[in-house]
């Protein structure tokens, strides 16, 4: 019997290229297809929820594959985690319906950024937090990212030359909070496109240092140029929390 | 006019072999002398607080040195920050007395050790938590701590084989915290003998878990036997938080 098993991963993102496969590349997919390889006798195809670059995080990325292993799940689990390298955890192994597709039966994401006003940062988590040592305007973020919520083309903040043709998503809530040196900027979605969060924390940096007026989001989201909004915001400070199915 | 310059500097030990300088290895202490060699024109001699072993960390280092530099502190702390790696941090450098020494004049340090009693650790604290997958009693551990607190001669939780013969010192406290499936064992003390905070957090945990009776600390302390205390916790957990002067 074909059993569908959904993963969900926790990885320190900072040495390897990203989730995806990639030739002559460590990518997350590949060491636990790999690890999977070893433990269930034959090759699987990981499905993950969210493509993340290299040196992003994920606290809870999900992935499923199909097997007709009859290995328990628990057991799957546990050969994974003794199997991989520090850096990446399984955190759960359960059986869904058949049907399930980590990607496209995904409901919503949860994207956290988190941000260092430190010139030099501190060295515990200078792996998951990017530096921009400038003071922020939390306020005049917090009015600029008002803007993005609900359902609009995000095609401005969409990484240029990108596939995906259907700009349009929903972000469900944005959240900016700051304690002492660190800002943290949360985002809620039912889906996003290539560098979107990372296009859209950039441009709030770039507000929230006064460099780009907090009036000018709006103008960025009707103009649908990535050249009119802000810089793609490090890859380091990014890390997938959730995925909502 | 020779100025005595102190610095508190954090760092990640995970890639060092420990801040004491040693030939042909990487340790926290070199790596900042020759940085200020290079900013300040000549070697200086840093005299640390604490010495940390290879793995530990510190959010709260500190060493001084003496130079005839004129060099403003704030350009020395800046230069030393632009040229050191990511992972050592100096937090503050300013002028203290001439007589004041980091090792001899410290009234207090405290230490950290973090436990993870997962079965397999958090990718994102994996440096910085060691493992010990055992339930832990932990109202047991605090019980047998209250033992340790005080004047003492902790000659049993000293590293076999080291040099120190005055193995009297005085624990202000320890306090055991739970917070899901990490623990947290702090203490505060006049001064640790070699690998004493490793050795008595080693003990608790034999404690907590059960293979060690509540009891046995109070025979351990006055046995003064190194062989009848528990084995030495893992060097990634233990960090060097604050030294007081």
């Amino acid at each position: 019997m074909t059993r569908n098993i959904k993963l969900v991963i926790r990885y320190d993102g900072t040495h390897y290229s990203g989730w995806q496969f990639q030739k002559n590349a460590d990518t997350v997919q590949e060491c636990v297809e790999s690890a999977l390889k070893r433990i269930i006798g034959h090759r699987v195809k990981l499905t993950g929820a969210g493509r993340t670059d290299s040196g992003v995080h994920a606290a809870g990325q999900v992935a499923n594959f199909k097997t007709r292993s009859k290995l328990a799940l628990n057991k799957i689990k546990d050969a994974l985690n003794s199997s991989l390298a520090e850096d990446i955890l399984i955190v759960s192994a359960e059986s869904v319906p058949l049907k399930f597709n980590s990607q496209r039966s995904a409901k919503s994401k949860w994207y956290s950024y988190t941000v260092t006003t430190e010139h030099f940062a501190d060295p515990f988590i200078r792996h998951f937090a990017a530096r921009y040592s400038y003071p922020l305007d939390i306020r005049s973020m917090r009015r600029a990212a008002r803007v993005l919520t609900g359902r609009h083309d995000f095609k401005a903040f969409q990484a240029a030359g990108s596939g995906e043709s259907n700009t349009i998503r929903a972000i469900k809530k944005i959240r900016i909070e700051k304690d002492g040196d660190l800002v943290y900027i949360d985002l809620w979605a039912d889906g996003f496109l290539y560098n979107m969060v990372r296009i859209i924390v950039g441009t709030l940096l770039e507000i929230g240092r006064g460099k780009m007026a907090e009036e000018s989001m709006k103008e960025i989201l009707l103009n649908r140029d990535r050249r009119s909004a802000g810089p793609t915001a490090p890859a380091k400070g990014l890390c997938l929390v959730k995925v909502e199915y």
